[in-house]
């Protein structure tokens, strides 16, 4: 690693100040344990409100943890889950969902990182089959894992979708802060047709926390029960709550969102035109992906922090952070844009 | 819950100070995620060295489960855990062990919350008979969840009784470092006859911090994957070793618990000859067990907060904490002796 | 072994010819796989009728498999099932419970292997606390693994106090036929608290198969699916079906169940008044409980099989099954006394 | 159904004769139970001797079981099984794997059900990456779900390429006495790449009876409480080991295999050169897949029992067994050339 801007990844960044200093002001005598004090209860009343929930709000400590807890909510093991080949659930989690849900995810191979009804209709064919898990959870990422948004009308035609087909609709929300600064609506536009999310707060800032949203009243059977057995229940929760309250505070979460989202436009930009350098996806958020030859990369690897994302096809991510700053992103992109003028 | 302090459990104390300007520290740049970060390798450094691990050191989040992954290196489903049924592993995790692990807990009465060889060959009679699950763990605490604290003879013992049956040995130490506080020796010396154990320090002063310590080398395949699986891979694990970090340094693990220990002694001494106040359990650590009679319970509960232990022998439990003073303890002491010496 | 009966078990016994026959009968060409056969259709039919299930019947091939595939139909992870120690889900089935339901169960120790409303209410006190497990099953057998029969009454009382506190009450009925025999009464009057049971038919003369009973018809939902993931639904299920369609013709399992329970009796009444051998539980099915001098249950051993149940206070269970005779008993009575009458 | 031959699925037959016969002589008087019994032992003997086996063979219920049980001796939960997306334990197991062994399936499209070792390697890349799930056991079937045959240098192939890649190889052997039939040579020179394998009874001809074989010693710890924890341990197992004893004899289970191979060829020869009517796959046990016009599926279904494999290639599947008789299928063929004729 280097001295450099990382542009590995958001969980490179640290904490947002104004985290650590509410995390320091509840540090202030003693609390009552398990989330029975005020700063817990004022985090979830104030995330619910936001998010129109009218079930509750629960803490966990990772974005892992947050989407096996809010899937557990919504199937028995015979249930599956159907999910797009990319989702982090499926990739990225080690086998969680399996292991503590003990159901079989059901994927489906995307062009953007998106469901549509379409994809997940061709999923549902087995349904009734004695010897087939059966479709219960429709699992998206928004923002997704190629850093696309969905847009308010294809979230729409998701809900509709699952609700008509008796389906759940479960949002993993580890981004959901860039997307509402990229969509430019009320949070609670976005979430309403989603039965159970996360909202993530550590790629937004915080030191490590994560809120379980439950939108509907019918579902909060057993959260506190399932979140204390997935080991997921903070004894000093205030500090996990106290991240919430220092995002939530004059609406820092959306302004450090907004500020990652246009450092990636920003890179993005910058680039335009570069030639050897090809855009993998839009940039929808705080990720930019993009092709370049392979000796490129390599080179720039030598200097800079960030990810191949796909070997065979040689895209690179490159990821902005709420303290990613202009100067970083400038000095990126002269560089991508130097070595890919050297004829490597 | 009053201003006063809580004599409720460990956990209902901030962090100590020095673990929040460690995390502000920590709290410079970019670092990489997952633990590959200088702050983790020095926490699991340090730690492995103080105990004498041929193994390695890692961080999660809570008690619960480091307890579940550091036992999860031991058994396979089939096989099962030995441990007093007063075990928080039994008692106070939800079920995580029978969900997470799929493994049955051989539970043991026990009149202090100590294991001793005797009681475990009572659970190993079933060895070989395919109907019954196979003893593989023992499963300790240290200090016990009744305050007590296994001296290094028994801690030989159990360990030597262990080795001798094909058992491994795994310790509970949410508590250890009162355990090493009480027993005045390295603690290395306490570890030495465990397989896996959980070193805490989140009652300790820490914000929320547990190790997982595994002694022995040939148990190291795989952590790293159960860990994340089980859901406590911090991305910006740097936080999480930050706060081992403030702890470790000039010993204020040691510091931290020594005071709590001798707040405990101090109210146990202040209690001494109380009528009707009755010590249920030696005091070999920062707990404080007493019998009184249910008016009195209730009288001081409106004024004070602490739990009820067992209903039906109306004992309670008082815990200090790094931050209980002396006027703290002297104020409570008070009001037992006031309320002892009300006829209610 | 030897070439004289065994009173080790019920499962030693062979099958009755009449199943071995409607197997053969079963064995007519095609049949759709899965259950969507006559027999099977009939055999369901007809056990729903006797036993007055408003839900449905399912088969599966053993009595563990039973026992879990009822219950899961009851519970989710982080609830639990409080049981007798002695239950034969404890102790006898390697932790399937704990493995494929995730679930713990509640152990209540029982001088006869019967729970009652008080002992439940004794398991009853952690409800609501996020720390612990939350009872929602209460699993008894009936017979139970001590050979005692709960009464109407008991059985009765039990379902009332289920209902009144939201739980949810489970049979184990590995040997319900024998209950039945005992009782005298129709099965419909036994089942009728229960929520799901078990009918075995495997030690009643099948050769293996077991009956999973859902008497609420809400409980309905997923059953087949469960019972396949569970790895117990058969491909050629006719031939399961013919099992139960051989016991249930001319009620062969009630006479079956009858004719041990009589040689349980005689045996009892052969050992009355015997010097040294005193029954430990009284004969009200088909099992003998009885204690011995170690020296004459060695010496007995030598010639009989049958299985000492508990070491320290030995005390041996003899089981008769369907194809027990006077003549059998007679011989193994003489045994017994003979050897009793032994200064050993 | 109507009464005409079923070619819907093997397990549309019944039990071959033989295998109820040799039932009947098992049901003589008292025997250990749990497979201690002279029947049990002499099964596992023969089967052992039968394919080289230097670790041991145990019975179970069905095909689910049997790769549930044989996988669980492979792997932890963290590590998982590479195997064709048409894998019987991917896609006709309702999430068994994922239930029991909380472990994930990496699926890998194939043309013809086979994988190979370029197609495995396409899924070692995320060796050694926390985050993901670590590849451990190749699982193939032979014959594969395709009713297609690895050949012996296919199968020596993959054995070397897992060994050399520190993977288990294991096989659902289902139907593996069809591909024995098919490939002319000894079964042990088919199983001896294998770790595990199962070897199916059921489809042969048997009730319902499959074995695990454990070809490697080293991997017989804990088999038998695997299987007792699984669900799958017979009480009167004498009854599934007379199953195999009666295939066994005489080799019955390779005649019955080769019987239906050979009807399976029979009715492809008797479709050749049908206009509409095209194999799918090449003819290699006793399975027939070939498409038709929706149409004539339709009409053929309405007089004949049979599967649609896949609804949007319109390719159906046609499965002989050991009774199908040469007019079954002269009577079968006539019928799909009459329909392919009409012009529907």
């Amino acid at each position: 690693m280097t001295e450099r801007k990382s542009f590995g990844s958001d969980n490179h960044a640290g904490a947002h100040e104004a985290v650590l200093r509410m995390m320091a002001r509840a540090n202030a005598g003693d609390a009552a344990a398990y989330g029975a004090d005020p700063w817990t209860q004022q985090a979830a009343a104030e995330i619910g409100a936001l998010f129109g929930a009218r079930g509750g709000v629960f803490l966990v400590f990772t974005g892992t943890a947050a989407n096996v807890l809010g899937i557990s909510l919504l199937l028995r093991p015979y249930e599956a889950v159907i999910c797009p080949e990319s989702a982090h659930l499926n990739t990225d989690e080690c086998g969680a969902a399996e292991r503590v849900l003990g159901a079989k995810l059901l994927t489906v191979p995307t062009p953007d990182g998106k469901l549509t009804p379409a994809l997940i209709a061709g999923r549902l064919r087995d349904r009734g089959d004695v010897h087939r898990v059966q479709p219960r959870v429709v699992a998206i990422s928004q923002v997704t894992e190629y850093g696309t948004c969905y847009t308010l009308a294809e979230l729409h035609a998701l809900g509709e979708f699952c609700g008509s087909e008796g389906l759940r609709l479960y949002a993993d929300g580890a981004r959901l802060a860039n997307a509402t600064a990229r969509l430019g609506c009320p949070v609670a536009d976005i979430v309403a047709p989603m039965d159970v999310l996360s909202f993530g707060g550590t790629k937004n800032g915080a030191v490590g926390a994560e809120a379980v949203v439950v939108m509907a009243e019918d579902l909060m059977t057993g959260v506190s029960f399932q979140r204390k057995q997935q080991m997921q229940l903070a004894s000093k929760m205030r500090y996990l709550a106290a991240q919430f309250l220092g995002l939530l505070e004059d609406r820092l979460w959306l302004r450090n969102a907004a500020h990652a989202n246009l450092m990636a436009q920003r890179l993005a930009d910058g680039l335009r035109g570069v030639p050897g350098v090809e855009l993998w996806q839009p940039v929808e958020s705080n990720a930019v992906f993009a092709s370049l030859r392979p000796a490129h990369i390599e080179a720039l690897q030598r200097e800079w922090d960030f990810y191949v994302w796909d070997e065979q096809a040689h895209v690179v991510r490159w990821m902005t952070a709420f303290d990613t700053t202009e100067s970083d992103v400038d000095a990126f992109a002269a560089a991508v844009r130097e070595t890919a003028a050297n004829g490597l």
